[in-house]
């Protein structure tokens, strides 16, 4: 494999970035290898020292702020978890201003087609900070397709039996979507309207 | 600004990358730190170390094969430069297994909208290569929009007074396409230059 072919690859890993766009990609870092390919290796190898996934909540912190500034805040409500699919969720929610608990991203949903299930997602640490942070309610913003389903059922079984309000976003969303594609006062409107599932 | 948010408008300066996908990106690679974010370090390091564009036809080659495997093969036609906007434009036209000569890529067209002129594209390059390699028929293979019209134009114009045949690819129906798939621009091109069976 060329150095090139394997610029090509490793792009092409990327999500959502196909075969002819990661070779627009590696075309383009070539091209400008002291601007673009420096500055993109400079960034790269800064995340990889100085990043990481949160222990709590499953997003992006720094490593040097494990838990991350929203699960370590001792303003938000301990009480109130919101149980989302991927971490960029949660910046979203975040815009809407409505909520003020705390986020637990499962990195995943139960999809059977994909191959994804439970024992894929960040249930036990789901489970284990319910016990540990005395949580009250946990809100499941989930997207509202069969997978979203399918997770939101298997959480609630999971949670059967516990002292727990489990509710969801409102159906305010549309079919077929989910968090990734609402704007913040459809998503507002939502976590008010939640209802208990 | 935070290492995550360093990384972040690093993904976003790709080309084709949004503000969203760069988020989505940037958090597998985060997640994916010794997997995926390695592999891509390692991969862009090995790119500028060992590629760089060729010093004829501007596309992609080893540091230590410049003029590129194209460009330094004897068995093409010299006489014969086919002349792209980018270096990814050659793959498409040689997996058509038509064309035998060599290329040349602008890396841009004259597009006035986004401020490129003719003096950011390689145009002197492809002038002293024309005199060097004995070129005999130059066939400008772009875009069918203004820019690209443009940009014919413009290299027609340049070319003018040498012993020069300049050519154009054709214009007409895709493959696998007709009548009731095209646009009347096409379909009038296609007209225009009908011929005989």
């Amino acid at each position: 494999m060329t150095a090139f072919e394997r610029l090509l690859s490793a792009v092409g890993r990327l999500p959502g970035v196909g075969r002819r766009s990661a070779e627009r990609i590696a075309l383009r870092l070539v091209r400008d290898r002291d601007g673009l390919l420096s500055d993109l290796i400079a960034a790269l190898v800064a995340a990889k020292e100085g990043l990481c996934g949160c222990s709590l909540c499953g997003s992006v912190t720094a490593v040097d702020r494990n838990p991350c500034r929203l699960c370590s805040d001792p303003s938000r409500d301990a009480g109130m978890l919101c149980v989302v699919e991927e971490p960029d969720d949660i910046t979203l929610i975040e815009r809407s201003g409505v909520f003020h608990g705390r986020y637990h991203a499962l990195l995943g949903k139960i999809s059977p087609m994909k191959g994804e299930g439970p024992g894929d997602l960040r249930l036990k640490s789901l489970v284990s900070r319910i016990e540990k942070e005395g949580c009250k309610e946990v809100l499941l913003a989930l997207s509202t397709d069969v997978e979203g389903d399918t997770t939101a059922g298997f959480i609630q079984e999971l949670l059967k039996g516990r002292e727990i309000r489990v509710t969801r976003l409102a159906f305010g969303l549309p079919a077929g979507s989910g968090v990734r594609y609402s704007d913040p006062v459809t998503l507002g409107k939502a976590i008010q309207g939640r209802q208990q599932v």
